[in-house]
């Protein structure tokens, strides 16, 4: 039976690699036959997982994982605010929009609610944020009357056939568009004190000047505001002002992806784009909207919109329903009840700072940056070249998983850790992640060393 | 505040066509607000419904609407054994296909179960039909190096960039992609005597042929094994055998697209493709799959997935998640438990030879047509010229909404009743659906005549 291989994903499971349990290995040849060769699996010894509990993922021996990367499970496994929300409403109604009901109203005035600063005024459902970046390029084509699309080199903005061609981070096996151009991420600890303002903007306009000369209208530049998939660059804030202004002057408009970054995680505000002072046309929403439940949306400004409704009515069978609503406004309920945004700043400031004292006994950590409970540990085999060391990366991923702590890898070098817990990690749960890290990283580099 | 109007949807809602309760008018007034203008509803009086309850759907008064248009809570609305396994999952674990997890392997293994006469071999998963035949369209350009799709003239595939081109039901305002090409529907009741299934295989093969001087290499046929949004169109069974052959030859597979036909709709078969005796290469799932939880996927050979899984790595976040897979289990379990193939087949049966029986008093009713709970009702202004009536159709489905059954129509003419019940309708429930036509149409005519 044929095994599953990817060298373009980031810490995925290679078989042959790692030696595996028995259980295991006749799990994984089961699985290959009856999902076939596109599913991939994470660490050299793949996970077998039978429950959840707040920050902890458990296997069938009753082993207990902390899980630092979880930003679906945003308020922890199975919260019981959602889940009990959930059971109640699929006891009751189980619909879609094309009849009235309330709970998708009250969904879309809370979410409106967080974004008083901007003109977005509708909200419109997806399953997934696939499809909400999906629907966006399309609102963006009817508004602009171009297809062309600008994304940062290592994105990752869903796997359709319009968005996966633009998501490079899929490798390079998986075509880009002849409609979509690349600028490079921001990345500050590479800068050599450049201007990342300027630079960005000068990108921008580059890639808009080339789009144009090859006869392709701009209709988007859509970037994830906290660029997750880059390696998760959250400085300098404010820097995607010009950019935002040069899409606009050349009639395009600009996408916010806050799949990743959005609900909190930042520890800042809402939105990631808030921390850098635009205003989108539209923000696409995803992952933790639901806990769990496939839910996701986009907010619309009225003008961008205006078009697209007239045209194209949309409607999504699952989109809308009133359990994946329910169990969307208990996730907004918990995070104001919680206080979570403010948890993640405080908690997500332990760990970054926990992390970086680590760097005076592991010269192999570069860089440690983020917001909130979006953590970043570069790891560079060479402090002054800032080489990125991915096969060091690659053993501390699954060194920690071995030590009990999940977490995984991003960036287009594959050398930094993606650290990205549930927002109610508390502060001991983080000690225990900066303990473990560093226990991996002197193994990791007394192998080396051997 | 600017209300939605669609004159390409079939049965909308269209504002200032009908006097509303203040309390409706107010909440649609809301809706448009908060949801913009791309969202449609249904009838002359959209409806707000609060509790749904097997075939019934109930609004806020109290008043109990039997539900003949669900292919989405197949087994009936919360059925016990979907809310149950939802809950308990809901409450143990919820989480993605990188970790290993046991219930993806048994939905998996019991739905290629269904499928023993074809080489379909593996089993994948999204969130939505539309995904799903998003998906199939990517691996079927990956398999053959072609763009090209045929489709029939009236066809619904969804809503995401690639399937909206090749969704020509979503009106001309929707622009068809350059590599799509239509071919007529077989309407049988319109075919005076010629035999469909080489007028399709024909129709097919001039599609291929002009994909081709156009230099656009086929990549596939897709179709809606009963053809629902042409006008739902069961006969000839054997009518696809021709048109597969000739795609094949073309280089080019067929995706069978089960997302409404599928799930023992048909009353025959699991699936409505097998009615035709022909081996897809892909079959695409959704709309019953999970009775209203989020779920869909494809099933697909070893031989189509095998260059897409080598390049391209699948993963969706929401797709495949241990809840959605446990409803997905427990909707297998309960058509099989309540036999409810057999049980669509038999009262499937009576609707349509009770509607029949109207026609002796209903000059309207052209044609009774359809395959065990999916049953159509062609109304036409005129017997011999079958042509199509579409105002009365309109009227026929809003009399029945305000009596209290809630079905809608389809078709390029817009007069075909569509009525897909939940598969758990009981006979006398049938009986209710015919009296209520028979109501409906009687008071229709008598405004006309008037």
């Amino acid at each position: 039976m044929k095994s599953t291989t990817d060298l373009n994903m980031v810490n995925a499971y290679i078989p042959g690699r790692a030696e595996l349990s028995p259980a295991t290995a006749a799990m994984i040849e089961r699985r290959d036959a009856l999902l076939g060769p596109a599913y991939r699996l994470m660490y050299e010894h793949p996970l077998h997982i039978v429950r959840g509990e707040g920050v902890w993922l458990i296997d069938p021996e009753g082993r207990r994982y902390l899980d630092v990367y979880n930003n679906v499970a945003s308020l922890g496994h199975c919260h019981p605010a959602v889940t009990e929300a959930i059971c109640r409403q699929v006891q009751t109604l189980a619909t879609n929009t094309r009849y009235l009901h309330n709970t998708i109203l009250e969904l879309a005035e809370r979410l409106l609610a967080t974004v008083p600063e901007t003109e977005l005024a509708h909200l419109m459902l997806t399953c997934t944020g696939s499809e909400a970046n999906d629907v966006a390029y399309r609102i963006a084509q009817v508004r602009t009357g171009g297809t062309g699309v600008i994304v940062t080199e290592t994105a990752y903005h869903g796997f359709t056939d319009a968005v996966s061609k633009f998501s490079p981070s899929l490798g390079v096996t998986v075509d880009l568009g002849a409609h979509v151009r690349l600028v490079p991420a921001p990345r500050l600890y590479h800068a050599e004190g450049a201007d990342l303002c300027e630079r960005f903007t000068r990108d921008v306009e580059v890639a808009i000047a080339d789009l144009q000369r090859h006869g392709i209208k701009p209709a988007a530049l859509i970037v994830d505001s906290l660029f997750t998939s880059d390696g998760i660059l959250p400085e300098p804030a404010g820097l995607l002002k010009g950019a935002v202004e040069a899409i606009k002057r050349a009639g395009g408009i600009f996408i916010a992806d806050e799949v990743q970054p959005g609900f909190g995680r930042t520890g800042e505000h809402m939105w990631g784009f808030q921390r850098h002072g635009v205003i989108p046309d539209i923000v696409t929403l995803g992952k933790p909207m639901g806990n769990g439940q496939p839910i996701a949306g986009l907010l619309a400004t009225a003008e961008v919109l205006a078009e697209f409704g007239k045209n194209s009515r949309y409607f999504n069978t699952f989109a809308g329903n009133t359990v994946s609503c329910a169990a969307a406004l208990a996730v907004l309920d918990t995070i104001e009840k919680e206080g979570l945004v403010q948890h993640a700043a405080r908690v997500g400031k332990i760990l970054r700072e926990g992390i970086a004292a680590l760097a005076d006994r592991h010269e192999a950590i570069g860089d440690v940056r983020g917001a909130g409970m979006f953590v970043a540990v570069e790891l560079v085999a060479d402090r002054t070249t800032r080489a990125p060391d991915r096969e060091l990366t690659t053993r501390v991923v699954n060194l920690m998983r071995d030590k009990g702590v999940l977490l995984s890898a991003c960036a287009m070098g594959h050398n930094v850790l993606k650290i990205r817990p549930p927002l109610v990690l508390t502060a001991e749960q983080a000690g225990m992640v900066i303990e473990t890290l560093d226990a991996a990283l002197t193994e990791a580099q007394s192998a080396k060393a051997r």
